[in-house]
Order: structure tokens, then sequence, then C-alpha cells
């Protein structure tokens, strides 16, 4: 068994509920990729290289073929208390990514360097971001001169300034959590029942959400009544509770976007949301994706160890 | 078995959750009562008849002695959709209570005869709302001159204009369920856990969710990050986040409450936050046990069910 030929590192983006790794070749070129769910919630702080080697064990030489250890680069919330072990998060203004952050796992098999990408912290006000940065870091990789705010759509939504290739400020949302807690577990579960998607409704959502930010928590529950009085249907109110969370948290980071050069990071079902969402202002932004963003900010993270390791 | 003795009718109040049950006498004083947790969602459409004599039963006479139906008066999501039988909404404006809405429910027990009080809607803004108007019509039989605004605390908080003794319009707010999601599901419940109140917290997310509403999403995430951070205490976390929602349900409800004559009715410890809140805001409200208000808003549904069947 001598392993995946060209195999020159592996990347890791390992958050709470997912875990996915690609074989890099030396060029930066994707060899092999395999994901499970065995993200840092289903772990429970033990079994991280078990379960990465569940993974990858296929790509790598026999034991006795090895000379030196294979780097494996990862980031998310394994380098989190609750994760493998931790990584401490660096204070902004700063650089997305730098050597002296990158911090080494406990691993048992001879074959393997694990190094963890540390988040990013702000002091005031306070925020942490753990993952974004490398996203961030793969945006700029490919637009090193960029001058402007970066939005990274998700779960707990990143607003952030970047400057001379440094993160200055940033600020999270957590317009995603909302999204799933009151579709799936709120009393607007019951009218959400099926699919459909009403781009109508989302636009009127955003509307009213950036005019009237401070209404939400009422107009909410007007989904609700619509609903059950005037036959609202799902694809309607499930757009149309997205507009407001998202025409809410446009409103609260008007201050980031209004007359900057904004880009969207991100899936791109949700980009191209906020998008939508951003032109009702008038603002034209370009949308990246996600995921390419993490492999190429995990192949700077690479190169960064290379570096520090010469 | 001739039954508990003077009882004259049976007050219901009948949520998504709970079924409580009170032994009235003709005079309006309580005789017994029970409470279980077959609310409607336990029950999912069927066996409310059965839920309902598990708790009654003890106190009704043996069939073989029964003269005439014992009126039992319910209120609450019972008259839903999901409940025992639909109790159409009525349109506001209107009394809170009406003979004309009241729907009688199918039962199998010649010893009983079920009264449904049906809940309040508004066409537009779109609303509703099941058992408050027990609550508000509660409230007036102690103060029928009232001229102003109640407010009703809860899992969907209510907000009702009253003038001559009608609801002219009212406003529901999603806030005690957002509490309970973003408290016990979302990622601010790591740093919730144990006990503690810290009540400056709790003013000081009244005054900056006033202040800033649209802030609000990123409000929220800020009590992870002061955790993760600053080693923010369950108290304040708890404390801050209720602070927040209340904070942000007040500036959206700023067109109920401002210059008004307000009351809040519901549960002390929840009143006396709202109370707590509005006495940052220059105002000074009553408040009324909601316990208190269903049993005398039931006692006048059964004074307007014996005027009808006279």
């Amino acid at each position: 068994m001598t392993g995946l030929a060209g195999l020159d590192w592996i990347a890791v983006d390992w958050g709470t509920t997912r875990l996915r790794v690609w074989a890099m070749d030396r060029a930066g070129q994707v060899l092999a990729q395999a994901a499970s769910d065995r993200g840092i919630a289903a772990l429970d702080g033990a079994g991280h290289e078990a379960a990465l080697l569940a993974l990858i064990g296929g790509w790598l030489p026999d034991p006795a073929l090895v000379q030196g250890r294979l780097p494996v680069l990862a980031c998310g919330m394994v380098g989190s208390r609750q994760g493998w072990i931790e990584a401490p998060y660096r204070a902004v203004p700063c650089l997305p990514l730098a050597a002296v952050g990158l911090v080494a796992a406990p691993v048992a098999d001879p074959r393997l360097a694990v190094w963890l990408v540390p988040g990013l912290m702000q002091a005031q006000a306070a925020d942490v971001m753990r993952g974004e940065e490398v996203q961030i870091a793969g945006f700029l990789a490919a637009a090193p001169d960029f001058d402007g705010v970066l939005c990274l759509p998700g779960t707990h939504a990143k607003w952030a300034r970047i400057s001379a290739g440094e993160v200055v400020s940033f600020q999270t949302f957590m317009t995603g959590e909302l999204f799933a807690l009151l579709s799936e577990r709120s009393v607007l579960r019951h009218g959400m029942a099926g699919e459909g998607w009403d781009e109508a409704a989302f636009d009127a959502g955003v509307e009213v959400a950036l005019a009237r930010p401070e209404r939400l928590a009422a107009r909410l529950f007007s989904i609700r009544a619509e609903g059950l009085l005037q036959g609202l249907t799902p694809g309607a109110a499930r757009a149309r509770l997205s507009g407001l969370l998202i025409g809410a948290e446009l409103a609260g980071a008007k201050p980031y976007w209004l007359g900057q050069d904004v880009a969207l990071v991100g899936a791109e079902a949700l980009t191209a949301l906020y998008g939508r969402a951003l032109a009702q202002m008038g603002m034209q932004v370009r949308q990246c994706d996600g995921g390419t963003a993490v492999l190429a900010g995990l192949t700077a993270a690479r190169a960064i160890l290379r570096e520090k390791e010469r």
C-alpha cells in the first residue's frame, strides 16, 4: 500500500455538523475528497483522530513505508474548546492567517501532522469567528488588493471590514440559526410544510424589515396569522420569513455595507438571496463560492506552514 | 355519588401544553381545582372528552341522578382547528366575549354541556388570539371603564387597544417563543446553564434594544461572544437575552404604549419584567395576575351563557 499517488497534504473543513476532507497535490490540485457527518457536536470531545482516519485512511501509505509526517490543515470548530484541542483566537485587526497561530493537535498515527487554524476574536464589541477566517483568506488569495467588506452568510452570518489584507473588524448576526429555529421549531413551522419559494414574498419581507426593523417580532407572527386567515402558502411563508430575517440583518449591518465595496462569500443559494436583497438597496455585489474559498484558504495556510517549517 | 356539593359550572383553560379546570359554585367561588399536561398538542386532535373527564369526573354526580347538563366553559387552543372543535374567530373591533360566538363541543357524557369561547381575529394587519380575549374580559370585569392598552406577555405576547369595553385592535409579538428557542435550542444555550439572574444585565439589554432595535440579531450573538471571551455569567446571559427581546418588543410596540394608560396581565414574574422595562421609559403601569383574569373572564362567559339560555 503506497497510498494515493502525488498526495502532498490534506485539507480539512471540520464544523459543528460536518467533516469534509480533500487530498491535495503539491500544485494545489484536488486528488480526491470525502465527507461524513462526524462534526464536532457528534464527537463530544473525543475520537477526532479516528473520525479523520475513517475518511483519509485509504489515501495514506502503509506505516512501514512512511518518510516524515503528512501535513493536515484543518479549520472550523475543530479548534474550539469543544473540539480536538483549542487553537486560541487571534485578535483583530490582523491577517486572516498567520504561522504563529497554527496549533498542532496530538496524534497517535506516525503518518500525520495535524495543524489547526485558529479563529479570530474582537474584544469590543465582543465577537468571534472560526472557519470564516479561512474563507476570507481564500477570497483574498484571489483578490489581494480588495479593500471593502465581506459578508459570509450562514448559521452565524459574518460581516468583516477588510483593508490592506487584514480583517479590521467584524460582526456576527444569528440570521441563519434564527431561520432554522423559526421555520422548524416555532409555531411558524405549521405554515411552512411543503415545497415552493415565492420571490415576491421574499422581496416584500426584505423591504418591510429594512423599513421598520424594530417590528421584527411582530412581523414574524403575522406569517402565522396570514396562514390562518388568508391562506398564505408555505412557499410564501418560508420566503417571507427569510426576507424578514435577511432584511433585519441588512438594517443592522448598514454601517458595514453602505457606500462600500461588498462581496458575498458562501453557499450559492444563500449568497444569491443576500445579493437580491442588497440589489433592492441599489447595491451590486459580487458573489463567491464558499467551498472554493475554504479550499483556497487552507491552501494559503499550507503555504504559510511550509514557510514556517523552512 | 352525588358529586361535589354546590357545583354550578366548570371553568376550563385549555392551552397548547396545559389543561386547567376549576369547580365553581353559583356565586363564582372556586370549590376545587385540578390540572394536567394533556394540552392540545399532546392530544393530537382526539380524546378531549376523556382528558376532561379524567380531571373533573370525581366532581360529577352519578349519571342516574342527573337533572340537566352541567355547563363547562372552556377557552384557549381547545377552540382552534387542531382542538376539540373549531370555534371560529370573531373580528375586532368587538367585545372580548359575546353569546353569539360560543360553540358547543360534541360530548357523549349526558351530564355535560361544553361551550368553547372563540378567539379574536384582525384582518389588517392580520393577527389572531385565543385565550387572551378571556383574560381581557376578566380584566374588564374588574375595571369596566378602562380606556387604554393591555399588554399580555407570554409565548406570543399581545398588545390590545381597549375602548368602550371593546378590543379595538391588537398585535402579537413572538417574544416568549424566541426566548425559549434561543435560550434552550440555539448556540446561546451553552452560556445559560445554571441559575441566577442579573438585573443590571436585563436593564442594559432593554436599553440597547430600545435604542438600536435593528441590531437585535447581532446583539444576540454578542451574548455568546462575551461568554467565550469575557466570562459572561449564565445569570447575566439569560437576563441580557430577556432584556434584549423585551426591549425589542417595546420598540416595536411603541405606538401602543406611548402616552397611553397601560396595564399588564399575565404571570407575575413576567409582568414584573415588562413593568421594569417600561419603567425605564418612564411608564408606571399596573400589573394583574393572569390566572385571576382567566377565571374572571370565564365567569363572565358563564354569565353570558346564562343570559343566552334564559
